[in-house]
C-alpha cells in the first residue's frame, strides 16, 4: 500500500463512518426529544444497531490496520494533522482489536440487561438485585486492563480510555489534594458558616423560556448553526460542527437549574462549533478528551455563569422577566447560586462539594480492580466514604450506591473525568486571566473576549492534541491541580465569610 | 443458489435496506419539522447521499438478482408473502437495472440543479429560465419509456412506475369521463349556484391544537404509535407501522385548513399503522400504490370529513372552542367546507375542481412523451388548458405552468395518481357502504366500523397486492371511475342546489 493508498483508504472509511454517525446521532436526537413509541423500540433499535455494527465492521476490517501502520511507517512525510488522525486511530483500531470480539458482543448483552435491572434495583433500594451483574462487569474491567495493557496500576487502562494519559498515580495526588483542603472547607461551612437566602417563587415556564436565547447568546453559542431542545435530562448534542444542539429542562420552582444548564451545554457547544472546519477530514472533529470537553462547560457554567460579574447581569433580567427579586442585591444573588451543602446525589451536588463524589466512586473503582474489595463491599463502603468525606450517611441504596447508572452501562474509569475536567477549566481560567480580564467582559455580558481566547487556545484544535499536550500548549505547564483548589478555596472562603 | 441461500441473500438486504432507510426517514423528519442550519447543508446532504449509494448499491448488486431468479425458478415452492415479495423486487430491480447508471448519476444532477433553478423561476415568473432544463428532463423521460418498456403508448411506461398496470387506454377513458360530467357541474355552479356561507375571523392556534388529538381520534390514528409535527406542507412520515407520524400547519384565520389536512395525513397513517406485522420481513411493509395511498387520506378528508354526518359533529367543538357559530347551521358549515370554485394552484384546489387541474397534467405529459407538443409549448398550452376545463386563465406563468415542483424534480407521471387515487377512494367507498353504515358511525363519532372494514379490506395487505387485484379483492371489480363521477356530482348537485 502506498501512503496515497493509505489515505485514500481511510478517507472512504470516514466517508462511511462519519455518514453513519451522523445517523445515529440524529436518531438519537429524536428518541430523546420525542421519545420512542414502545411498540417501535425493538424495530428502531435493531436499525440503530445495524448502523452502529456497519461503522465497527468498517473501521475494525483489516485494511484499515494496514492503511494505519502504511502511514506509521510513512510519519515524517505526514503533515501534522495526518499525523495526529493516524495517532488517533491507531489507538482506537489498537484498543478495540485488544479485546476479543465474542467477549465483547457477550458484555454489550450484559449492559443492556444489567441496566434494565439497575432501574429496578435502584426503585426498589435493592443492591442484592443488580450485585450479580457488577460483578460479572467488574470482573470484564478486570480483564479489559489485561487486554489494554498498563505499566503500573491496571486501573491506569481504564482511565487512559476515557481520559488518554490519565493514571492512578497523578489523580492520587490530585484528589488527595482535594481531600485534604476541601473537605475540611466543607465541614467549616457546616459549622458555621453564614447562611445565604434561597430564591423561592413559582417561575413561569414560558417566561424562563425567554431568558434561554440570551443566555446562548452571552455564552457565545451560535444558534444559527443549532438548536434548542427540552428533555428531562439536559445533554449537548453534535450532527457536525455546523449543527450543535442543545437542551434543557425548565422547573417551575426553580429558575436557576435551566440557567446554568443552558449555559453547562452552550459551554459543551462552543467548544463544538469552534472546532477548525478542515479537522473533519482527519476525523479530528472530536474533543482533545472528556474532561477537555466537560472543562469547557464547567468553566462557564461555574467560573462565569457562578461569578459576581455575572449576577450583576442576572439580577435585572430575573426582575424584569418574574420581578420579586426588588430587594435583591447583587451578593445577594452571588451567594445564592453559590449555595455549599454536602448531599447525597452527585448530579445535584454544588460546585464545592462536587469533587467529593467523585472521590468515593474512583476510591471505589480503583480498589475494585485492584482486587482489594469486592462488590458485595460496595454499599457500605460507600456510605463510609459519604460520611468521611461530606459528613452525611445515605438513608438507603437507592440514595447511596445505586444512584449512577454508569457501572450496569459498563462504564468503569468514566467518573474521574469530571473532577478532572472541572481541574484542567481552572488551570485553562488561570492561564486566560494573564491576557483576558474575564470578569470586566462577564460584567458587559459580551464574553467574546474569553470565547475568541477559547476558541484560538483549545477549541480549534479538537483532537489534534492530547489533553496533555493540549494544557501545555495552552497553559505553559503540565496539568496542575492546584489552580482548581485554589479557585474553590478563595472562592467559597470569602463566600461563607469564613 | 438454493431456496433457503436465496432468502437468507435477502433477508440480509432487507436488513441493511430497511435500517439505512430507517436512518435517511428519521434525518427527513428532523429536516422538515426542525430545518437543517444552512453551512450544515452540504455535510447533511453528503451523508444522507452515502445512506442512500449504500442501500441502492445493496439492492442493486449482482447476488439480488441471482437470488431473485433463483426464488423464481422456486415460484411453486413459495409460500403467498414469498411470492409477493419476488414480484415487487424483481419489477424494482428489473426497473432500477434497465437505465445506465451513469445515465441515472447525470439525470440526479440534472434535477438537482433544476429543482434550484425552477425556484428562481417561479419567483420570476420565467418559464424560459427553466425551458431547457425540462427540455432535458423530458428528452431523459422519453428514453426512460424504452428503457423500461411499453405495449402500446411509451407514456404507459412512466404511469406504470408510479401506478402499477395504469395505462395511456385506461386513463384516457378515465379523464374523457371527468371531463365530461364535471365541466359542466363547475360551469353551472359558477353560473348560478347558491353561494354558501364563509367561516371568518381569528382562530388562535393554541385552541386549535387542542382539536387535532380528537380528529386523530376520530380517524383512528393511534397517537401512542406516532407524533404530530407542525410544518411549512403537511405530510405523513413513516420510520415503521409502529411509529407512523403526521405534521400540520395552523392557519389563524381559517381553522379548516388544519382540520382537514390533519384528518387527510390521519387517513395516511392509518393504512401504515394497520399493516400486518409479518409484512416487514418481506418488505411488503408498504402501499400497494401511491394512488391507494391517496385513495385512503382524500376517503378521509372528502368523502368522511367533509359529509353531513361530520359537520354536525364538528360543529359544537367549533362553538365550544372558538365560540362564534351560534348562529350557524350543520347545513352551513356542510355547505362552507364544500365550497367548489375554479382556482388556478392545484393544491389549494376543492374536491369538485381538483380532478380538472390533474387532466391539464396529464394530457401535457402525455403529449409531450408522445413527442406531439414541444417543452416550449408548455406555457400556452396550459394557460388553453385551463379556460377550457376550468373557464379561468393564469395571468402569469407563476400562477401557471410553473405552479409544481415535479416536473424540475424529474418526476413525469406522478400527477395521475391524485385523481386515480381519489376515484379509487370513491370505489372502496361505495364497496364498504354495501356493509358498513358509514355516514352512522360519522356522526356517532367512532369511525370503528369504517376504519375496521379498511383493515381488513386494505391496509392489512400492505404491499402484497397489486392495486388491480386489491381493488379487485375489496369491491368485487375492476378500476371503474363512474362512481367517483357519480359520488362527485350528486354531492355538489345537492349542496348547489342545481
Amino acid at each position: 500500500m502506498t501512503k496515497e493508498q493509505a489515505l485514500s483508504v481511510i478517507a472512504q472509511k470516514l466517508e462511511a463512518i462519519q455518514s453513519l454517525i451522523t445517523a445515529i446521532t440524529l436518531m438519537g436526537w429524536d428518541a430523546q426529544t420525542l421519545g420512542v413509541p414502545e411498540k417501535s423500540l425493538a424495530a428502531r433499535g435493531a436499525a440503530e444497531g445495524w448502523l452502529a455494527g456497519e461503522a465497527f465492521s468498517r473501521f475494525i476490517a483489516e485494511d484499515t490496520l494496514e492503511a494505519i501502520e502504511t502511514l506509521e511507517s510513512f510519519d515524517s512525510e505526514l503533515t501534522e494533522r495526518e499525523r495526529a488522525m493516524v495517532r488517533e486511530m491507531g489507538r482506537e483500531y489498537r484498543k478495540n482489536k485488544a479485546v476479543p470480539p465474542e467477549e465483547m458482543q457477550a458484555y454489550h448483552a450484559l449492559t443492556a440487561q444489567a441496566q434494565q435491572i439497575w432501574e429496578k434495583a435502584r426503585e426498589a433500594s435493592d443492591f442484592a438485585m443488580i450485585q450479580p451483574y457488577y460483578e460479572k462487569i467488574f470482573d470484564f474491567q478486570r480483564r479489559l486492563c489485561d487486554w489494554y495493557g498498563y505499566e503500573k496500576h491496571p486501573y491506569d487502562a481504564l482511565l487512559d480510555d476515557y481520559e488518554k494519559g490519565a493514571t492512578v498515580e497523578a489523580l492520587d495526588v490530585f484528589f488527595a489534594l482535594m481531600r485534604e483542603k476541601i473537605t475540611p472547607l466543607v465541614k467549616k461551612i457546616v459549622q458555621g458558616g453564614k447562611q445565604p437566602r434561597e430564591i423561592k417563587g413559582t417561575f413561569p415556564v414560558t417566561k424562563q423560556r425567554e431568558l434561554t436565547p440570551w443566555l446562548c447568546a452571552f455564552a457565545g453559542y451560535d444558534m444559527s448553526r443549532g438548536k434548542i431542545g427540552e428533555v428531562e435530562h439536559p445533554f449537548c448534542n453534535t450532527v457536525n460542527r455546523n449543527d450543535v444542539r442543545i437542551t434543557t429542562k425548565y422547573h417551575e420552582d426553580n429558575p436557576l437549574s435551566s440557567i446554568f444548564s443552558v449555559i453547562h451545554e452552550a459551554g459543551h457547544a462552543i467548544y463544538e462549533q469552534n472546532m477548525d472546519e478542515e479537522l473533519r477530514k482527519y476525523d479530528l472533529d472530536n474533543e482533545a478528551s472528556m474532561a477537555v470537553h466537560e472543562s469547557q462547560s464547567r468553566m462557564l457554567e461555574n467560573m462565569i455563569g457562578r461569578s459576581r460579574a455575572f449576577t450583576g447581569i442576572l439580577l435585572p433580567k430575573l426582575n424584569e422577566l418574574f420581578g420579586g427579586f426588588e430587594d435583591w442585591s447583587g451578593e445577594d444573588l452571588f451567594r445564592a447560586i453559590n449555595i455549599a451543602r454536602p448531599s447525597l446525589i452527585r448530579i445535584e451536588a454544588d460546585e464545592l462539594t462536587y469533587c467529593l463524589h467523585i472521590i468515593v466512586r474512583y476510591e471505589l473503582e480503583k480498589a475494585l480492580i485492584a482486587g482489594e474489595i469486592k462488590v458485595c463491599d460496595l454499599p457500605g463502603l460507600w456510605a463510609d466514604k459519604y460520611e468521611e468525606l461530606l459528613g452525611i450517611r445515605p438513608p438507603n441504596d437507592a440514595k447511596g450506591v445505586l444512584q449512577d447508572v454508569h457501572w450496569s452501562d459498563g462504564l468503569v474509569g468514566y467518573f474521574p473525568t469530571y473532577a478532572v475536567g472541572t481541574a484542567y477549566g481552572a488551570q485553562f481560567m488561570h492561564a486566560m486571566r494573564k491576557t483576558v480580564d474575564v470578569d470586566a467582559a462577564t460584567a458587559k455580558g459580551d464574553l467574546s473576549p474569553v470565547t475568541e481566547w477559547l476558541k484560538q487556545n483549545i477549541h480549534c484544535h479538537g483532537a489534534m492534541y492530547t489533553p496533555g499536550e493540549l494544557l501545555r500548549r495552552a497553559t505553559g505547564e503540565p496539568f496542575n491541580p492546584a489552580y482548581y483548589v485554589e479557585y474553590l478555596s478563595k472562592k467559597h472562603t470569602e463566600l461563607y465569610q469564613l
